[in-house]
């Protein structure tokens, strides 16, 4: 008899961490709402034309390939043997599964062009699956919360993306963390403005290892990448300013003052702010991060970045403005911003913060037991009332020892025991028994149902 | 430029769908966590010995394969290209995508039974992939939604998976269908009395098509099963026996009389009624059916159907009771009884009877529409008052004729447009147009509110 197992990188979510992680699904999934997203869903498998090509070289391998059904092996003759995989792999798999929801989004919209009214709010909320090499925090298949508006280029968009994310870390009860904000035409005036115009990919690659390796070592790494040893003292006042948001922007305007480009950067930023301050919101969480790049080649204006303090896990989520969503598709002129929650981050970082509430937990409230088939019965006449109350209830459905029953309610975690005896029969009462204090009181019926209901919110 | 497209078999669900769909299995959901299921979830990648061999060998035909990672080709020899696909699947694909939920529950219920409580009430709510061929109402990817009650044999199980039958058909407003119960021993014991002993499997095949073919019909097929003429002769008082549920508990009594199982197959189902009689339901909606089969080898006692009446499709959810989930992994004596609805199913119901309510279309409820940057900033001042009110609400994000953004509010379904012109930010009020009735109204912001909360419910 084989003895079962799931493939590496994988995991089964059980009825404690499948109620914790509806807690923040459901927290993410609430925001976008209440800001105008709606849900779409995409199949898990695409096909290979759409996905290949889209994540570079490293991602078309780290893509999961479907075999074609049936006889798979009919195109492959001995010579595809000697050409290897790549060669032959289309002839044996014309699908994949979903690796991220940002090309599935833009397929979508294309094929939907139509009957799509822009601008576009989107979230999605699905599974994503990498061949990536497993290791702790990293899963071959996890989840992403992505939302997206395309179709305008509105910085009330970017703007709402800092209240949304207030919305669902304050909800979540996460409180030491920062909004980094940057935007992408800042990066291209600093490299402008120190005479290395264009290279704004290495030098983001470079001042990105900042915080672990220090300014002398990147310094070193510029240089190894070309930089003028002039150009690298030119960031110097960059990299050593220190300052709020105000102080920052007054700085970029000075220093990015030769660069068109940088100064319209520094512009849509000033205007995400002033709208936040149009809106009666204050900046807090916010930082304006000089240097944050984040994904560069893809992103156009602004840049996001969450990270939780003091945690080992630091980054929870991200996202930035782009300008070409699909013309990879053949559909040019859509531009949008979007960012994503990392689930199962902002689920670790709740576990070792250990700030998951206490009802996320809970299941059943209520388990009616029963000494004997005379109870049963009695027990079973009780079980309607309390679940038409929305009290989450059940009865223990086999004749056991009393001791067995409640060792099911406190495994379980349940919070009230009601004992259904001879007594309790014939006073038409239930002996409710809270089990975390020990407290017993004999009630009718509706009085239980009060006394639960007082305890914990009710369901259903 | 490629154009994209999907697989075949397989969709993509815009808002509107999401919104139906979420409708139907927010309604499950609810329902079995009211009666103490707990969700648990397992990755949509099984190993393929994990699958194989679980669904006969059509099944293994349906299962999606997944290439291996990296050089897939390695183990592959000019020899494998003579033997064929199916001699070669294992030295190419070790993994799978998930064919039901029953042999992932399986699976994880063996993997984790040290730590699990049993009874184990657990649902799960996820697609399933088979590479069937597509066709009308038949998909390559579509959602299960599971629940199942192991490690007990108690009736209660099956009295309950009726009344959350009827909680959830009650909440989408369905309201002609029958819940159609047999038992296994029953169609055991029909077989026993007839003098065919073991050869329920092809009586339930050809008494299935009773509805579509007729009797004459029937037992012509029988007859080719090797049926003696006696035993289809003795079958027909019983096919043509009319009468509720307690007639025909009676007529079965009388006409199983002979076999034990069949008896107590008699006895389970009303002992099931009882049940529910106990809990003071009444049998609305519940049909004994007494030659239902579903997928006989399978259950060994309670055998669910529900059909809902009139409609093109019918039958959209199913179940029974097993006596041994997970011997195949090497665990014995996990009896259970599970069930599952068929959501695709319910969705193309409830399109056909054109039920959906009309709030389930329902996404932002406000949008602040503006003339000029002055009406736009101070739409941006009113954004945050409605959203904290739980008020679904957006601000056309662009500059734009005031024509466009109503344009914009028509086609997303949004009630409201709140105007907010010169006068409206000179007397700090808003113009209030319902969209659906045309009628306009200049109120305060608080007043305003009100009135939008009156009309639609409330979010967030």
């Amino acid at each position: 008899m084989q003895k079962p197992s799931l493939p590496k990188g994988t995991r089964d979510f059980g009825p404690l961490q499948m109620a914790r992680r509806n807690f923040i699904l459901d927290t993410i999934k609430d925001t976008f709402q209440l800001f105008g997203y709606n849900q779409i869903e995409t199949p898990a498998m695409e096909n290979l034309s759409t996905l290949t090509g889209k994540y570079g070289d490293e991602g078309d391998q780290l893509l999961f390939k479907i075999l074609n059904s049936g006889d798979f092996l009919k195109n492959v003759g001995p010579e595809d043997l000697q050409n290897g995989a790549n060669a032959t792999l289309s002839k044996v798999s014309e699908k994949g599964l979903r690796y991220d929801l940002t090309v599935p989004f833009a397929r979508f919209v294309v094929m939907n062009r139509n009957e799509l009214t822009f601008p576009f709010k989107r979230f999605q909320i699905q599974p994503v699956w990498r061949a990536d090499r497993p290791q702790k925090g990293r899963y071959r298949e996890f989840y992403q919360c992505d939302a997206d508006v395309v179709g305008t280029d509105s910085l009330v968009c970017e703007a709402e993306i800092v209240l949304m994310i207030r919305r669902v870390f304050s909800k979540l009860n996460i409180a030491d963390y920062d909004i980094k904000i940057n935007n992408r035409k800042i990066l291209t005036g600093i490299s402008e403005v120190i005479g290395e115009a264009g290279k704004e990919g290495p030098l983001c690659v470079a001042i990105d290892k900042l915080d672990k390796i220090g300014w002398e070592k990147v310094q070193e790494e510029l240089a190894q990448r070309d930089f003028q040893n002039e150009s690298i003292q030119k960031l110097s006042p960059l990299i050593n300013f220190t300052g709020g948001v105000q102080e920052k922007l007054d700085f970029l305007k000075n220093f990015l003052a030769s660069s068109e480009v940088g100064l319209q950067g520094v512009e849509e930023l000033k205007d995400t702010f002033g709208i936040l301050q149009a809106m009666g919101e204050d900046l807090s969480h916010v930082e304006l991060d000089m240097v944050l790049a984040r994904g560069l080649s893809y992103y156009t204006g602004a840049i996001f970045e969450v990270k939780v303090n003091h945690v080992s896990i630091g980054s929870v989520s991200g996202g930035g403005r782009y300008d070409n969503l699909t013309g990879v598709f053949g559909m040019d002129g859509v531009s949008g911003v979007g960012f994503s929650f990392g689930v199962d981050r902002i689920y670790d970082v709740m576990e070792e913060l250990n700030i998951f509430p206490q009802s996320t937990a809970q299941g059943t409230q209520v388990l009616l037991t029963h000494f004997d088939q005379k109870g049963y019965r009695y027990a079973l006449s009780i079980l309607t009332r309390l679940r038409s109350a929305g009290i989450v209830s059940e009865i223990y459905p086999d004749q056991a020892k009393m001791k067995k029953q409640l060792d099911y309610a406190s495994k379980n975690q349940i919070q009230f025991a009601a004992i259904c005896g001879d007594q309790e029969i014939e006073s038409q009462t239930i002996a409710l028994k809270n089990l975390e204090t020990g407290v017993q009181e004999n009630l009718g019926v509706e009085d239980a149902i009060k006394t639960v209901l007082e305890f914990i919110p009710q369901k259903g």
